[in-house]
């Protein structure tokens, strides 16, 4: 830390996202959530085109994605806001939505950052326990008297609340936006955008990182009524009009055109998801019945840390949270079958070893 | 606005860039200092590869990127940071290094997200007055007790400081930091840069935007000692470790690899420049010496406003900015001399019409 470090941030401390091995040879990486399968081709043509463009600046309100999302979700493009991967989309709701005053309000077992944005944004933040089978209580959340962000399905549980249950969430903070953090939704859970004309106070956030499988390309977006997309447009031409790069501007619009291989990718994991998870099960795992494109698991027999130890040293990344309530599982990324198969069959002499010594 | 903005936000008002039309076709876009060179043909290349790991998210830690500019610019990797565009370094200063105790100090005419800076990150600021020439009074900036930001060379005016003019600035503001933003440095100013190792208080901020041709990749960084880099490494971890994406980062790579191309097209620019200068003089404009890629221009017969107004609507953006001080002026990019050509062809008919007129 320098000198000049202000006093406001001497106690911050910054997410870590899954390590990122430098070298991708003989690593079978399943810490980050990331899509097995590659862009479709076309994003190639798309991006190499875009290159002859770089010299001028990017559109600061992303209107050919905007108008191709809209489209897609039957929304209109005002109620869309592009970003900088859903991450900037987070930020930018805490930035807009809570103060001293209004709190952040969101699940003690969640994705990692909500309390690293709260802190950097200097907002208080109050985190809802969980219960024992890591599922959400949705009456903890009601009249929560601060901004609610609940991430839909939740990581790293792998678990979603039905739209039923946001309404009623929603109906419940009538005072408040509710934040619905959909990174993980179109692996077969229900999302709330249908709700986002009925209510003022809904904000959906997503990614094309998981689902569409541009993690490397930072795009996410934010759907909602136009008055706040506009206090979000707001804030995000406060920090980084700019926020959406050609590049990624023009990966996004030819994913987009091509969709149907995104949604087929989905099935794939999905797919993979349940033939894999009934091994895992055989295997002595448990775990929640996961909405998402990944595991949370743990074993009877070995702890969450020495079995993300002995995979890391046989070339396989999982993640471990080395956090209370969580640590005896693994958040297990759903990759190939290939990938799945080499897992498994690690596991088993993990686990086989362990017997024996 | 919502009924849900913070109302620590209620008097934002965020930045406006530059114009961005939606069909370039017909329009001659001198407004947003945009080089007027594509980039390297190999940087194509580099992103149509990189577009097949996609699914896979980017390093954290830039570390390719960061390697290969810290060998160009002599310096070690661990004084480098690359963020999203040059706004998100700028941003990521205002937020580490000035508080409510340390207020941040620029120029009254200068980047005019300066401001907007300090009101999104919720720190105050002091604006001091440039001469009447427009010009920076060095000595206004000495024992400023707070956080300095110079534009050097200064935008919108075009004028540069010499490096000893800015360690004697340094030298003088010992308990603070000095953000020297260099984003028009390559036009022929002298940099800050050789001066980071002895001056532990000085944080020197640069872009890909202007002299590589690279301004819609998004794509700037800080150089400075480790632990001010530290400071803003936190920070940046904070709020979107990923910042960089893949295609950029390797667009980037390419570009640095290229660098003799991009400083020769800025030296084709500096020759435009010096033509073109003489002839907008000869024809009674008045402006500052320029030692960016713009000119910063007034003329005796007619207002900023109108000679802005007359160029939009024969195709022709130019910047003007509505402030105090500076209402009389335009910003005009150096593009190529065809398209200085037809700039200057069409500001003598429009100041013939106003004398027939």
């Amino acid at each position: 830390m320098s000198r000049f470090f202000s006093e406001k941030y001497r106690e911050l401390e910054p997410y870590v996202p899954g390590e990122q091995p430098q070298k991708q040879q003989q690593i079978i990486k399943l810490n980050t959530n990331e899509n097995p399968y590659p862009p479709h081709p076309e994003v190639t043509e798309a991006v190499a085109a875009e290159s002859r463009l770089l010299h001028l600046y990017s559109d600061t309100d992303s209107r050919d994605l905007r108008n191709m999302l809209a489209g897609l979700l039957d929304v209109s493009a005002d109620e869309l806001i592009m970003t900088n991967g859903s991450d900037e989309i987070l930020n930018f709701a805490f930035m807009a939505f809570c103060d001293r005053h209004t709190p952040a309000v969101f699940p003690d077992i969640t994705y990692g950052f909500y309390p690293v944005f709260a802190t950097i944004d200097q907002v208080p933040y109050r985190e809802i326990p969980v219960r024992d089978d890591l599922s959400i209580e949705p009456e903890d959340f009601y009249q929560s008297g601060g901004t609610v962000f609940l991430a839909n399905p939740n990581a790293p549980t792998s678990l979603a609340l039905q739209r039923e249950t946001i309404e009623e969430i929603l109906k419940h903070n009538s005072g408040n936006v509710v934040v619905v953090d959909e990174a993980y939704v179109d692996f077969g859970a229900e999302s709330a955008l249908p709700l986002i004309r009925k209510y003022d106070n809904l904000l959906v956030t997503r990614t094309f990182s998981k689902s569409r499988s541009m993690a490397g390309a930072r795009l996410g977006f934010g759907i909602g009524n136009p008055d706040l997309i506009g206090d979000l447009n707001a804030v995000r031409n406060s920090t980084n009009p700019y926020n959406v790069n050609r590049l990624t501007s023009a990966a996004g619009v030819a994913c987009l055109q091509y969709d149907d291989y995104n949604m087929k990718n989905c099935g794939m994991i999905m797919e993979t998801r349940a033939s894999y998870g009934r091994k895992l099960r055989d295997m002595g795992f448990e775990m929640p019945e996961s909405r998402t494109n990944f595991f949370f698991a743990r074993h009877p027999s070995i702890s969450g840390r020495d079995l993300y130890l002995a995979l890391k040293e046989r070339g396989i990344l999982v993640r471990h949270f080395d956090q209370e309530r969580i640590r005896d599982y693994n958040r297990i990324t759903v990759g190939t079958p290939e990938q799945m198969e080499i897992l498994i069959e690690n596991i088993r002499q993990i686990l086989d070893e362990k017997k024996e010594g």
